[in-house]
Protein backbone atom coordinates (compact mmCIF):
# COMPACT_ATOMS: atom_id res chain seq x y z
CA UNK A 1 0.00 0.00 0.00
CA UNK A 2 1.64 3.46 -1.33
CA UNK A 3 1.18 6.45 0.81
CA UNK A 4 1.21 10.47 0.34
CA UNK A 5 1.12 12.01 3.57
CA UNK A 6 1.50 15.48 4.72
CA UNK A 7 3.35 15.28 8.04
CA UNK A 8 3.82 18.40 10.90
CA UNK A 9 5.73 17.45 14.09
CA UNK A 10 5.61 20.28 16.86
CA UNK A 11 7.80 19.63 19.56
CA UNK A 12 6.50 21.34 22.94
CA UNK A 13 8.20 22.89 25.87
CA UNK A 14 11.18 23.50 24.01
CA UNK A 15 10.50 27.17 23.95
CA UNK A 16 8.84 28.85 21.41
CA UNK A 17 11.20 27.99 17.98
CA UNK A 18 11.09 24.79 17.05
CA UNK A 19 13.22 24.67 13.73
CA UNK A 20 16.03 23.14 15.09
CA UNK A 21 13.94 20.25 15.50
CA UNK A 22 11.69 20.83 12.56
CA UNK A 23 15.60 20.67 10.75
CA UNK A 24 16.39 17.59 12.67
CA UNK A 25 13.17 15.69 11.18
CA UNK A 26 13.79 16.86 7.78
CA UNK A 27 17.66 14.73 7.87
CA UNK A 28 15.53 11.77 8.62
CA UNK A 29 12.98 12.11 5.87
CA UNK A 30 16.03 12.96 3.17
CA UNK A 31 17.84 9.76 5.02
CA UNK A 32 15.06 7.59 4.04
CA UNK A 33 15.43 8.67 0.58
CA UNK A 34 12.18 8.75 -0.01
CA UNK A 35 10.20 11.58 -1.77
CA UNK A 36 9.27 14.40 -0.29
CA UNK A 37 8.64 18.27 0.03
CA UNK A 38 8.58 20.66 2.96
CA UNK A 39 6.11 23.57 2.88
CA UNK A 40 5.35 26.31 5.45
CA UNK A 41 3.14 24.13 7.71
CA UNK A 42 4.70 20.68 7.09
CA UNK A 43 6.39 17.98 4.76
CA UNK A 44 4.40 15.90 2.18
CA UNK A 45 6.15 12.58 1.70
CA UNK A 46 5.76 9.75 -0.37
CA UNK A 47 6.10 6.04 -0.09
CA UNK A 48 4.95 2.35 0.40
CA UNK A 49 3.29 2.30 3.57
CA UNK A 50 5.25 0.72 6.27
CA UNK A 51 8.53 3.23 4.84
CA UNK A 52 6.43 5.99 5.10
CA UNK A 53 6.06 5.21 9.20
CA UNK A 54 9.19 4.34 10.02
CA UNK A 55 10.14 7.75 8.87
CA UNK A 56 7.52 9.21 11.32
CA UNK A 57 8.69 7.19 14.04
CA UNK A 58 12.46 7.93 13.79
CA UNK A 59 10.95 11.60 13.74
CA UNK A 60 9.53 11.07 17.13
CA UNK A 61 12.63 9.24 18.21
CA UNK A 62 15.26 12.34 17.28
CA UNK A 63 12.86 15.12 18.31
CA UNK A 64 12.60 13.29 21.96
CA UNK A 65 16.07 12.36 21.70
CA UNK A 66 17.61 16.16 21.09
CA UNK A 67 15.55 16.90 24.64
CA UNK A 68 12.14 17.44 23.62
CA UNK A 69 9.77 16.47 26.46
CA UNK A 70 6.27 15.95 24.74
CA UNK A 71 5.76 15.80 21.09
CA UNK A 72 2.12 16.88 19.04
CA UNK A 73 2.31 15.71 15.74
CA UNK A 74 -0.80 16.17 12.86
CA UNK A 75 -0.61 13.97 9.98
CA UNK A 76 -3.06 13.18 7.12
CA UNK A 77 -2.47 10.01 5.31
CA UNK A 78 -3.73 9.34 1.28
CA UNK A 79 -4.04 5.98 0.17
CA UNK A 80 -6.30 5.20 -3.19
CA UNK A 81 -6.49 1.64 -5.21
CA UNK A 82 -7.87 3.01 -8.10
CA UNK A 83 -4.64 4.16 -9.82
CA UNK A 84 -1.49 5.31 -8.98
CA UNK A 85 -1.48 9.25 -8.53
CA UNK A 86 2.35 10.88 -7.31
CA UNK A 87 2.24 14.50 -5.31
CA UNK A 88 3.16 16.20 -8.17
CA UNK A 89 0.35 14.86 -10.21
CA UNK A 90 -1.91 15.63 -7.76
CA UNK A 91 -1.22 19.22 -7.49
CA UNK A 92 -0.65 19.18 -11.51
CA UNK A 93 -4.24 17.80 -11.94
CA UNK A 94 -5.53 21.04 -9.70
CA UNK A 95 -3.42 23.48 -12.07
CA UNK A 96 -4.69 21.88 -15.18
CA UNK A 97 -8.66 22.65 -14.25
CA UNK A 98 -7.08 26.58 -13.34
CA UNK A 99 -5.55 27.19 -16.70
CA UNK A 100 -8.84 26.16 -18.78
CA UNK B 1 7.25 4.70 23.27
CA UNK B 2 3.47 5.09 24.18
CA UNK B 3 1.58 7.46 22.10
CA UNK B 4 -2.01 8.97 22.09
CA UNK B 5 -3.53 9.34 18.70
CA UNK B 6 -6.69 10.62 17.49
CA UNK B 7 -7.74 9.15 14.26
CA UNK B 8 -10.19 10.17 11.80
CA UNK B 9 -10.44 7.74 8.58
CA UNK B 10 -12.61 9.30 5.59
CA UNK B 11 -13.12 6.88 2.58
CA UNK B 12 -13.94 8.90 -0.80
CA UNK B 13 -15.79 7.45 -3.76
CA UNK B 14 -18.47 5.63 -1.76
CA UNK B 15 -21.40 8.28 -1.25
CA UNK B 16 -22.24 10.67 1.16
CA UNK B 17 -23.01 7.94 4.23
CA UNK B 18 -19.48 6.64 5.49
CA UNK B 19 -20.63 5.14 8.60
CA UNK B 20 -20.51 1.85 7.78
CA UNK B 21 -16.51 2.20 6.63
CA UNK B 22 -16.06 3.73 10.12
CA UNK B 23 -17.73 0.94 11.72
CA UNK B 24 -15.44 -1.17 10.39
CA UNK B 25 -12.61 0.67 11.34
CA UNK B 26 -14.55 0.37 14.65
CA UNK B 27 -13.93 -3.14 14.69
CA UNK B 28 -10.25 -3.25 14.11
CA UNK B 29 -9.83 -0.61 17.07
CA UNK B 30 -11.80 -2.67 19.12
CA UNK B 31 -10.25 -5.59 18.21
CA UNK B 32 -7.10 -4.71 18.71
CA UNK B 33 -7.56 -4.65 22.12
CA UNK B 34 -6.23 -1.15 22.53
CA UNK B 35 -8.00 1.42 25.13
CA UNK B 36 -9.66 3.85 22.77
CA UNK B 37 -13.09 6.34 22.75
CA UNK B 38 -15.03 7.59 19.70
CA UNK B 39 -16.17 11.09 19.35
CA UNK B 40 -18.16 13.11 16.88
CA UNK B 41 -15.26 13.62 14.48
CA UNK B 42 -12.27 10.61 15.09
CA UNK B 43 -11.39 8.10 17.72
CA UNK B 44 -8.42 8.47 20.07
CA UNK B 45 -6.69 5.61 20.66
CA UNK B 46 -3.54 4.68 23.36
CA UNK B 47 -1.00 2.26 22.93
CA UNK B 48 2.42 1.21 22.44
CA UNK B 49 3.51 2.91 18.84
CA UNK B 50 3.54 -0.02 16.92
CA UNK B 51 0.69 -1.71 18.10
CA UNK B 52 -1.21 1.48 17.25
CA UNK B 53 0.04 2.01 13.88
CA UNK B 54 -1.00 -1.30 12.98
CA UNK B 55 -4.22 -0.39 14.23
CA UNK B 56 -3.99 2.55 11.31
CA UNK B 57 -3.05 0.40 9.24
CA UNK B 58 -5.25 -2.07 9.28
CA UNK B 59 -7.87 0.44 9.30
CA UNK B 60 -7.43 1.25 5.95
CA UNK B 61 -6.55 -2.08 5.00
CA UNK B 62 -10.05 -3.44 5.71
CA UNK B 63 -11.91 -0.11 3.95
CA UNK B 64 -10.09 -0.69 0.57
CA UNK B 65 -11.34 -3.87 0.80
CA UNK B 66 -14.82 -2.94 1.30
CA UNK B 67 -14.67 -1.21 -1.89
CA UNK B 68 -13.75 2.31 -1.03
CA UNK B 69 -10.99 3.43 -3.65
CA UNK B 70 -9.80 6.51 -1.75
CA UNK B 71 -9.05 7.15 1.32
CA UNK B 72 -8.24 10.37 3.39
CA UNK B 73 -7.19 10.00 7.13
CA UNK B 74 -6.44 12.61 9.49
CA UNK B 75 -4.58 12.11 12.52
CA UNK B 76 -2.61 13.49 15.75
CA UNK B 77 -0.14 11.87 17.59
CA UNK B 78 0.90 12.53 20.82
CA UNK B 79 3.81 11.33 22.68
CA UNK B 80 5.74 12.40 25.61
CA UNK B 81 9.11 11.30 27.65
CA UNK B 82 8.69 13.28 30.83
CA UNK B 83 5.44 11.16 32.89
CA UNK B 84 2.99 8.64 31.48
CA UNK B 85 -0.55 10.15 30.70
CA UNK B 86 -3.67 8.40 29.76
CA UNK B 87 -6.54 9.70 27.70
CA UNK B 88 -8.34 9.91 30.82
CA UNK B 89 -5.72 11.84 32.68
CA UNK B 90 -5.41 14.81 29.56
CA UNK B 91 -9.08 15.45 30.26
CA UNK B 92 -9.23 15.36 33.94
CA UNK B 93 -6.45 17.29 34.13
CA UNK B 94 -8.08 20.15 32.02
CA UNK B 95 -11.59 19.82 34.24
CA UNK B 96 -9.20 19.98 37.30
CA UNK B 97 -8.59 23.85 35.94
CA UNK B 98 -12.05 24.43 35.02
CA UNK B 99 -13.69 23.48 38.39
CA UNK B 100 -11.80 25.49 40.63
CA UNK C 1 -24.40 26.75 7.00
CA UNK C 2 -23.88 24.68 10.22
CA UNK C 3 -20.56 23.20 11.35
CA UNK C 4 -19.25 20.06 13.00
CA UNK C 5 -15.80 21.00 13.85
CA UNK C 6 -12.88 18.93 16.37
CA UNK C 7 -11.01 22.00 18.00
CA UNK C 8 -7.34 21.26 19.29
CA UNK C 9 -5.66 24.84 20.48
CA UNK C 10 -1.69 24.00 21.02
CA UNK C 11 0.34 26.62 23.08
CA UNK C 12 4.04 27.14 22.60
CA UNK C 13 6.68 29.05 24.37
CA UNK C 14 4.53 27.81 27.83
CA UNK C 15 6.38 24.53 28.96
CA UNK C 16 5.14 21.22 28.60
CA UNK C 17 1.83 21.71 30.64
CA UNK C 18 -0.52 23.18 28.67
CA UNK C 19 -3.93 22.30 30.34
CA UNK C 20 -4.48 25.67 31.87
CA UNK C 21 -4.25 27.06 28.43
CA UNK C 22 -6.94 24.67 27.15
CA UNK C 23 -8.99 25.18 30.14
CA UNK C 24 -9.14 28.56 29.69
CA UNK C 25 -10.22 28.02 25.59
CA UNK C 26 -13.22 25.16 27.12
CA UNK C 27 -14.71 28.25 29.30
CA UNK C 28 -14.81 30.35 26.06
CA UNK C 29 -16.65 27.50 24.38
CA UNK C 30 -18.58 26.51 27.38
CA UNK C 31 -19.61 30.75 27.41
CA UNK C 32 -20.73 30.67 23.70
CA UNK C 33 -23.68 28.30 24.51
CA UNK C 34 -22.50 25.82 21.73
CA UNK C 35 -23.28 22.48 22.03
CA UNK C 36 -19.68 20.60 22.98
CA UNK C 37 -17.70 17.60 23.54
CA UNK C 38 -14.07 17.47 24.95
CA UNK C 39 -11.99 14.45 24.55
CA UNK C 40 -8.59 13.32 24.99
CA UNK C 41 -7.06 15.15 21.96
CA UNK C 42 -9.46 18.14 21.36
CA UNK C 43 -13.23 19.32 21.35
CA UNK C 44 -16.16 18.86 19.01
CA UNK C 45 -18.36 22.12 18.97
CA UNK C 46 -21.15 22.10 16.85
CA UNK C 47 -23.52 25.64 15.69
CA UNK C 48 -23.67 27.99 12.84
CA UNK C 49 -20.47 28.86 11.34
CA UNK C 50 -20.09 32.31 12.34
CA UNK C 51 -20.64 31.38 15.73
CA UNK C 52 -18.48 28.90 15.84
CA UNK C 53 -15.39 30.39 14.20
CA UNK C 54 -15.82 33.70 16.46
CA UNK C 55 -15.46 30.98 19.67
CA UNK C 56 -11.86 29.86 17.72
CA UNK C 57 -10.82 32.97 17.49
CA UNK C 58 -11.95 33.75 21.17
CA UNK C 59 -9.58 30.85 22.11
CA UNK C 60 -6.54 32.25 20.04
CA UNK C 61 -6.92 35.67 21.96
CA UNK C 62 -7.35 34.55 25.53
CA UNK C 63 -4.53 31.99 25.03
CA UNK C 64 -2.26 35.05 23.93
CA UNK C 65 -3.72 36.82 26.57
CA UNK C 66 -2.40 34.30 28.85
CA UNK C 67 0.99 34.58 27.74
CA UNK C 68 1.47 31.99 24.74
CA UNK C 69 3.78 33.52 22.14
CA UNK C 70 2.93 31.24 19.92
CA UNK C 71 -0.42 28.92 19.15
CA UNK C 72 -1.02 25.95 16.80
CA UNK C 73 -3.96 24.85 16.48
CA UNK C 74 -5.63 21.75 14.20
CA UNK C 75 -8.99 21.87 13.25
CA UNK C 76 -11.57 19.51 11.42
CA UNK C 77 -14.58 20.85 9.98
CA UNK C 78 -17.71 19.21 8.49
CA UNK C 79 -20.39 20.85 6.91
CA UNK C 80 -23.33 19.24 4.83
CA UNK C 81 -26.44 20.34 2.34
CA UNK C 82 -28.19 16.58 2.41
CA UNK C 83 -29.41 16.94 5.77
CA UNK C 84 -29.23 18.09 9.31
CA UNK C 85 -26.73 15.61 11.63
CA UNK C 86 -25.74 16.96 15.49
CA UNK C 87 -22.81 15.46 16.75
CA UNK C 88 -24.48 12.75 18.86
CA UNK C 89 -26.45 11.73 15.42
CA UNK C 90 -23.23 10.76 13.93
CA UNK C 91 -21.88 8.89 16.85
CA UNK C 92 -25.03 7.25 16.99
CA UNK C 93 -25.07 6.33 13.63
CA UNK C 94 -21.58 4.21 13.99
CA UNK C 95 -22.31 2.77 16.51
CA UNK C 96 -26.02 1.17 15.36
CA UNK C 97 -23.52 -0.06 12.68
CA UNK C 98 -21.31 -1.90 15.61
CA UNK C 99 -24.45 -3.35 17.23
CA UNK C 100 -26.04 -5.28 14.40
CA UNK D 1 -4.13 38.98 14.29
CA UNK D 2 -1.96 37.60 11.81
CA UNK D 3 -2.33 34.24 10.91
CA UNK D 4 -0.76 31.27 8.80
CA UNK D 5 -3.10 28.07 8.01
CA UNK D 6 -2.83 24.79 5.85
CA UNK D 7 -6.25 24.07 4.22
CA UNK D 8 -7.39 21.01 2.57
CA UNK D 9 -10.64 20.67 1.79
CA UNK D 10 -12.29 17.06 0.61
CA UNK D 11 -15.47 17.08 -0.56
CA UNK D 12 -17.75 13.45 -0.33
CA UNK D 13 -20.56 12.19 -1.72
CA UNK D 14 -18.95 13.38 -5.64
CA UNK D 15 -16.90 10.66 -6.20
CA UNK D 16 -13.44 9.79 -6.71
CA UNK D 17 -12.04 12.18 -8.22
CA UNK D 18 -12.36 15.88 -6.29
CA UNK D 19 -9.84 17.90 -7.87
CA UNK D 20 -12.32 19.97 -9.60
CA UNK D 21 -13.58 21.25 -5.87
CA UNK D 22 -10.08 21.74 -5.03
CA UNK D 23 -9.72 23.82 -8.43
CA UNK D 24 -12.94 25.82 -7.62
CA UNK D 25 -11.20 26.38 -3.88
CA UNK D 26 -8.02 27.71 -5.71
CA UNK D 27 -9.63 30.23 -7.32
CA UNK D 28 -11.52 31.47 -4.20
CA UNK D 29 -7.85 31.99 -2.64
CA UNK D 30 -6.60 33.53 -5.43
CA UNK D 31 -9.36 36.01 -5.80
CA UNK D 32 -8.81 36.88 -2.07
CA UNK D 33 -5.23 38.37 -2.90
CA UNK D 34 -3.98 37.02 0.22
CA UNK D 35 -0.43 35.04 -0.21
CA UNK D 36 -0.34 31.28 -0.52
CA UNK D 37 1.10 28.22 -1.68
CA UNK D 38 -0.58 25.30 -2.63
CA UNK D 39 1.42 21.22 -2.03
CA UNK D 40 0.10 17.62 -2.89
CA UNK D 41 -1.97 17.73 0.56
CA UNK D 42 -3.32 21.66 1.25
CA UNK D 43 -2.95 24.85 0.81
CA UNK D 44 -1.10 27.15 3.02
CA UNK D 45 -2.43 30.93 3.27
CA UNK D 46 -1.66 33.95 5.46
CA UNK D 47 -2.79 37.10 6.03
CA UNK D 48 -5.05 39.11 8.76
CA UNK D 49 -7.35 36.17 10.79
CA UNK D 50 -10.69 37.59 9.80
CA UNK D 51 -9.92 37.53 6.03
CA UNK D 52 -8.48 34.12 6.12
CA UNK D 53 -11.40 32.60 7.56
CA UNK D 54 -13.49 34.24 5.00
CA UNK D 55 -11.83 32.90 2.73
CA UNK D 56 -12.28 29.69 4.20
CA UNK D 57 -16.02 30.11 4.21
CA UNK D 58 -16.18 30.74 0.57
CA UNK D 59 -14.70 27.62 -0.42
CA UNK D 60 -17.21 25.57 1.60
CA UNK D 61 -19.70 27.16 0.10
CA UNK D 62 -18.33 26.98 -3.32
CA UNK D 63 -17.73 23.35 -2.86
CA UNK D 64 -20.94 23.12 -2.04
CA UNK D 65 -23.08 25.20 -5.04
CA UNK D 66 -20.88 22.72 -7.15
CA UNK D 67 -22.97 19.61 -5.85
CA UNK D 68 -21.68 18.75 -3.00
CA UNK D 69 -23.64 17.19 -0.13
CA UNK D 70 -20.87 17.15 2.37
CA UNK D 71 -17.17 18.40 2.87
CA UNK D 72 -14.57 17.87 5.66
CA UNK D 73 -12.11 19.73 5.93
CA UNK D 74 -8.39 20.04 7.91
CA UNK D 75 -6.76 23.24 8.65
CA UNK D 76 -3.95 23.99 11.11
CA UNK D 77 -3.85 27.69 12.29
CA UNK D 78 -0.80 29.49 13.46
CA UNK D 79 -0.37 32.95 15.29
CA UNK D 80 2.05 34.05 16.93
CA UNK D 81 2.50 37.61 19.42
CA UNK D 82 6.05 37.69 19.42
CA UNK D 83 7.09 38.68 16.10
CA UNK D 84 6.02 38.62 13.05
CA UNK D 85 7.09 35.87 10.44
CA UNK D 86 6.13 34.88 6.90
CA UNK D 87 5.43 31.51 5.70
CA UNK D 88 8.62 31.96 3.43
CA UNK D 89 10.49 32.59 6.67
CA UNK D 90 9.23 29.46 8.43
CA UNK D 91 10.98 27.18 5.52
CA UNK D 92 13.73 28.98 5.39
CA UNK D 93 14.47 29.18 9.07
CA UNK D 94 14.50 25.76 8.35
CA UNK D 95 16.76 25.48 5.56
CA UNK D 96 19.12 27.62 7.54
CA UNK D 97 19.63 25.04 9.88
CA UNK D 98 19.98 22.23 7.47
CA UNK D 99 22.53 23.68 5.24
CA UNK D 100 24.89 24.24 8.15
Amino acid sequence: MYVIVDLCVVPLGVGVSVSEHVAACQKEIRASGLSHHMHAYGTNIEGPWDEVMAVVKRCHEVVHQMGAPRITTTMKLGTRTDRDQSMAEKVQSVHDKLDT
